[in-house]
């Protein structure tokens, strides 16, 4: 198993100095035997609110230190509680005359140790007061219950009102009430697997398990795996079980446990709207991970029940990034543009150039086979079928096509191209058609159109003349437009240019970017062999020529 | 493989979904066939600043829509670009008088589809730009470079700017300028796993991809796993090798590219921070999923060289969540309080009290093996030793504590315990002395003050009598001492305590909730039978009862 470490009895200083590049945070002096990250800017004027616990959990605890959440956090070893000493510090670094509310979570290691720092503050003349966190509702009612990621909803709250400078009791009175409303459940695909460590998995690929905790413990039931959806409802059902039947508006924290992808917590926040509880949320916060267990595969969404303080509250802008809140709604749509028609401008007649596209478009069609079995050769044999299909699109319109008007007969092309031609050649012929079109309106000279809208096919395509594609055919043939020359002086040019191709045998672009010197000699690109011919179609047509 | 996903041809319409439980932002109407998200609020008044390209790489684009950031993105299939037909539906939909910014990835297909659309935009009389941007600095100088991560500076500069109000034209020099001046390198532990398919890893436990694009292709390099520090060097002189030498300063966007646990995201940001380009950066975006490659494994990072413009669009604050920039500096320290004194009274004597803790502590010392059988029998057979050690610690202290003032006893007593007592049961006791030695300052009641102690006992320990702990034994005397009974009643009512604990075969909390009824069937718990043989002994002290 490989992860992003160095030793492992170092990955928890390591991961906090990572964080303390953020310089609004410091640690105390006595780092690493005592790990206690704390507010940069703090000066004791208003309650110190402090939390901690085991590592493992990133961004908790320590992520949640600023200006309006934590005063400080205390961390200790992967999944162990921090020691006396170490939350000791944490107050005696932070409290000052208004005193001090420890946050714990309802873990044995946890409550001892904060609570026996706590005395021994008491014993140095601070005032202390502590709350309990037990959100987790897996376990059913007749085991404590654990804390687990809705403690985030009692730091933001805590911390915004020792931000105002309520008082102590005030704080820690309306924490316990957070804590009264606040419940959490988790489901995970897999366990976590501890960092350094090779691990074998207690669930096989149908298998996921209901109420985790967050240290690897199993979860209180292991359950099929099934959708997203379904799995969702699950969860749901455990934790709406959990809630009173009062008609009440929550805020929601969706946790990421650690390795969810962003695009599959996106899926799980669209399952939890579509479930009973998702007309009830009023805010989110996250997705993200907020309270994870190293790399744990599941999420976990907990509720807080609102109220006029606690949503203030809630809603107060707060320092750390970790901490992000959007309102919840359902999803909204607005009413999308009518795309512009393909064929938008009125039919107009001209004998020569409906001759010109009529025998184009048939020889396209005609020379599908031919040039797929060239393209056979030196690319994905396809590129006959490409232009057939450009072919049958330009005969099958030709009745509603603007062609006495050269710019728009090349917009209306470019768009048709757009909408109906296959793979790349067709959208770079659509750009070169819809370009060549735009510059022909407010400049009507037919080469520097046409070389306009190669310069785009270069600008998007990437490719060059030289690179042995269809530009090597087309652009000594506009060059030759552009410069008054006969249209069979171009097509002499395109024809000159696709024989060329025949030698370039180093290539960085398109179809035959690929292929060897020894499969490319002597083949010319199927794209410029295409436009060879056409140009030599059009040179020979009587109408054109005379 | 199990994933969070519903039907997989639905993940990415359910997972926009759920981005739009976000009430800023919606959709076209012309969803999900066509899946352009905008902002809500947009009027039109500004530039519109338009980015997009295949889905997969959540919170990358759709996530980075918000005032400051992008008008609009278009998202086209995992990891496909989108159609010609969604490029200009967004560009209608958001481009006004002012014009309209696309920002596109160097990928063929997202250089194609946004290419035509922009033409055909322009077809219809829309002020487009497009810029394209090649930050990947893997691929070597003689090769297209790819666009990735660092897009995101490209949609905050030219997102701000656009909000500021600056014409098209600044705003797309400006943001060729930041193409210009960004360089990225990703390096990974795994490739991505297509959600809904088994994959078959190409890399084995000992190796690792440097180069990596976003899109599941394979890095430039295949080099050897290494420890994080390692790793993050190849990956930094890399990058270095394409920075110029001259002295600039740098944003740093550190990028997960999907199922990087978070702690090791820090260790990883601690990592780079030491390398040589950890000096030049001002600030950071990140650690965070940014530009993700559905559930990669590894990290990009995309360095930003600032100038005056750049840094003050950057710096500007946007609406996105997932967009979150830091300063970045080394970690601060500041100094560790002096943790109290474990002995800080004046000693004092009193001749009664020494034979008291005397005689206790070789008691404590003399049962350490019977007690540690016993405890074998119930738990796990060290709760002789811990008592033991407690034992040894009062010995050893005895001429330096204040033998003549209880309450300052209880508190040393306390305190040595914390320092030195091992496992729970010593926290237990010292946040009982602590706890008692407090109330007793303010309340010289020796029965009440334990009595409050023990309290504390079962705040934080969670216990109560009846569950078969040393409360058993402890509540019952303390309860004779706070009602003036001799200590012999109080050492009688301990025995009771602990030889009831003899029946006690249902238990939730402490060493013995693991064991079955047969197991517990009279044996004490060990905890409350020593507490028991405490109280007998000091009841037997002549100093104690005359």
């Amino acid at each position: 198993m490989k992860f992003f470490i160095n030793e492992v009895d170092q990955i928890v200083n390591e991961a906090i100095d990572g964080l303390l590049t953020n310089p609004d945070l410091a640690k105390l002096d006595s780092f690493p035997a005592i790990r206690v990250v704390i507010r940069k800017d703090w000066d004791k004027s208003k309650v110190a609110v402090i939390s901690g616990g085991g590592s493992g959990h990133e961004p908790a605890h320590a992520g949640f230190v600023g200006k309006g959440m934590l005063t400080a956090a205390v961390c200790g070893d992967i999944f162990a509680s921090p020691s006396v000493d170490a939350v000791l510090s944490a107050i005696l670094a932070a409290t000052g005359p208004k005193g001090c509310l420890l946050i714990i979570k309802n873990y044995t290691g946890d409550r001892l140790n904060f609570g026996l720092a706590a005395e021994q503050a008491r014993a140095l003349g601070h005032e202390v007061r502590t709350v309990t966190v037990d959100d987790d509702v897996a376990l059913g009612p007749d085991v404590k219950k654990r804390g687990v990621a809705g403690t985030l909803f009692v730091h933001k709250v805590a911390g915004q009102l020792a931000e105002e400078g309520k008082s102590l009791d005030e704080i820690a009175d309306i924490a316990q009430q957070v804590i009264d409303r606040t419940a959490s459940i988790g489901l995970s695909l897999t366990e976590c697997r501890h960092l350094g460590q090779q691990t074998i998995s207690r669930l096989n690929d149908e298998q996921v398990e209901l109420g985790l905790g967050i240290h690897g413990e199993p979860g209180i039931k292991v359950i099929a795996y099934d959708k997203a959806d379904q799995l969702m409802a699950i969860a749901v059902d455990t934790l709406a079980a959990s809630l009173p039947e009062t008609n009440n508006r929550y805020a929601l924290l969706f946790n990421n446990m650690g390795s969810v992808s962003p695009v599959e917590m996106s899926v799980l926040v669209n399952a939890f709207r579509k479930t009973s509880l998702g007309d009830k949320v009023d805010y989110m916060i996250g997705p993200a991970a907020l309270m994870s267990s190293i790399n744990m595969s599941g999420f976990s969404v907990s509720l807080l029940q609102l109220n006029e303080v606690i949503e203030k509250a809630l809603l107060a802008p707060a320092t750390p990034a970790a901490w992000q809140l959007q309102a919840f709604k359902k999803p909204a749509s607005i009413a999308a543009p009518s795309l512009p028609a393909t064929l938008p401008f009125e039919p107009s007649d001209n004998s020569r150039v409906q001759e010109i596209i009529t025998s184009t478009g048939s020889l396209l069609v005609a020379i599908e086979k031919e040039i797929n079995d060239l393209d056979a050769k030196v690319g994905d044999g396809d590129a006959g079928s490409t232009f057939a299909l450009t072919g049958k699109r330009l005969l099958s319109n030709i009745s509603q096509l603007p062609l006495n008007d050269t710019g728009k007969l090349l917009q209306t092309i470019g768009r048709i191209l757009a909408r109906e031609a296959g793979g790349s050649s067709g959208v770079l012929l659509s750009i070169l058609f819809t370009a060549a079109g735009n510059t022909y309106a407010s400049q009507p000279d037919l080469g520097a159109a046409l070389l306009a809208g190669l310069q785009k096919v270069k600008d998007y395509g990437g490719a060059q003349a030289g690179d042995r594609t269809m530009i090597d055919a087309l652009q000594p043939a506009f060059e030759a437009l552009a410069a008054g020359e006969s249209i069979s002086t171009a097509a002499q040019q395109a024809r000159k240019g696709a024989d060329d191709t025949k030698h370039i045998i180093h290539t960085k672009f398109g179809r035959s970017s690929y292929l060897s010197e020894e499969v490319l000699k002597n083949i010319p690109d199927p794209g410029a062999e295409v436009i060879a011919r056409v140009f030599e179609k059009i040179a020979g047509l009587k109408s054109v020529t005379h």
